[in-house]
């Protein structure tokens, strides 16, 4: 079955964008960009959030987004009724309902471009596949958070770990869904807080 | 000088411990133990915050805590007015003063054994060197913050990232001090967010 991703570049404090949505702490590198290509080779869906994708137009100077030869793009919001030409698809109806019916629809991955609001419904009902963070050296402090709490724990598996250029560290993670994350549930450690 | 070092192993989503301070998640394994043991050589003393030296008094049963040989420890608290017998020593006044004061008396490393609240303080006042996390393959969605907002951001430079048994990320960074922060800002990054 298709996969869901969610992820994007963080601080090491986990803000996607400082608190007035500043992003100049980004480092782009040839390692990113190489990975950012082998990513998009996988990928025919985006579902964006309305947060994201209405800050995507502002940073585009309006451009109304979502449209790239071969991906198909939607647009989840609970309060939007209708969106300019050229704009993604829009999805009125609940957000874990439509992305459940797209997943069962053959296709290649899909990737959320999403702050932490519509991840963390897509992390509640358990529809997330893969996640990912490319951390930066720094602490923002204050923005806009890539990891809100969906209110259960969510186990995963770490299929890659490698530093990137500028002192950026690539982590990849596969969920566990179910009988898999209750299976491989990590050791129980005795005693106080291991600490470094 | 020597250095305030900062960290322990968190959640993904950078959390110390659960919402009701559950530590079943940490995975313990001879790479951990390898790295305390380089870790803990090159300490002698420890400041712990509050809530975290009573969190460890109740897991212990109630010993006092803080003594080690060859190791000082104090407890750094507005509220407290007296510790039992065998306790850090208590430092009741501003926390940024006593350990700056400590960082210009000759000895080892210090480790604060805190949660965010007294890390916070101490990053505000550009206090803490070194920050490490052993990152664990899981969301716990709330509980403990490893790092609540100093107020300001504190730029990093990564001098150790490598994967550790059970799927864990050992990432550690320098914190950049003043002109050294300003003068390695990253590269401003063009256009919308970058994702992976």
């Amino acid at each position: 079955m298709r996969k869901v991703v969610y992820g994007g570049a963080c601080s090491l404090d986990g803000f996607l964008a400082g608190p007035a949505g500043e992003l100049d702490w980004l480092h782009f590198s040839t390692d990113v960009a190489a990975e950012m290509q082998s990513r998009w080779a996988t990928v025919d869906t985006l579902i964006f959030g309305r947060k994201t994708w209405e800050d995507a137009v502002a940073r585009s100077g309006g451009a109304s987004g979502g449209s790239m030869p071969g991906v198909s793009a939607f647009l989840c919001s609970r309060t939007l009724t209708a969106v300019p030409d050229g704009a993604p698809t829009l999805v009125t109806g609940d957000a874990a309902d439509f992305v459940r019916a797209l997943k069962t629809q053959a296709g290649k991955d899909i990737v959320l471009m999403s702050g932490g609001n519509l991840a963390r419904s897509l992390f509640a009902a358990e529809l997330i596949d893969e996640v990912g963070f490319n951390i930066h050296p720094l602490l923002l402090g204050a923005g806009v958070p890539a990891l809100l709490n969906p209110g259960r724990r969510v186990s995963l598996e770490l299929t890659q770990c490698r530093q990137l250029d500028g002192g950026c560290v690539l982590v990849l993670y596969a969920v566990r869904h179910g009988a898999a994350a209750a299976a491989t549930a990590p050791k129980v450690a005795r005693g106080r807080r291991a600490r470094r």
